[in-house]
């Protein structure tokens, strides 16, 4: 993370979709339950991608980071995603 | 996710420590760099994990979090995490 500089940062998260499948999410759940922990219910697990943008990007962030959640960073058909421009 | 009922709800946020190499990252960066997008300068990828506590599971979620996190959801050595209890 880089945040000496007057660069726009921001965060997406990537999650499932309702209802898809998680086996990185289950086989924890298997394994806490092996481990003794009980009160777990579920887990489900997802992504986060921390973007830093050159100072000289031009354009939106907002705008840069739908396109390219759509076309690299998550799969539409399965995930969802969400972002947050920290600054 | 499920949230109709009352059980308790966290999600905790997993990200690699400063200096610690990212190739998911650096892929992703080049990626988006050969498809035109010059704008970002940096990209480092992080993991969530939704957590779902069963009603009567006892104890506080925020001591069984803490403790599963440096079990078994993230590597101290490389990652850090932080957490929040959404309800």
């Amino acid at each position: 993370m880089n945040t000496e500089s007057e660069d726009r940062f921001a965060v997406v998260y990537v999650r499932l979709k309702d209802g898809v499948l998680d086996p990185q999410g289950s086989t924890i759940e298997r394994a806490l339950d092996d481990m003794g922990y009980q009160g777990i219910k579920q887990i489900r697990s997802g992504k986060i991608f921390e973007i830093t943008f050159r100072e000289d990007g031009g354009g939106k962030p907002e705008e840069l980071i739908d396109e390219i959640c759509r076309k690299l960073l998550t799969n539409p058909v399965i995930e969802k995603f969400n972002f947050e421009i920290v600054k």
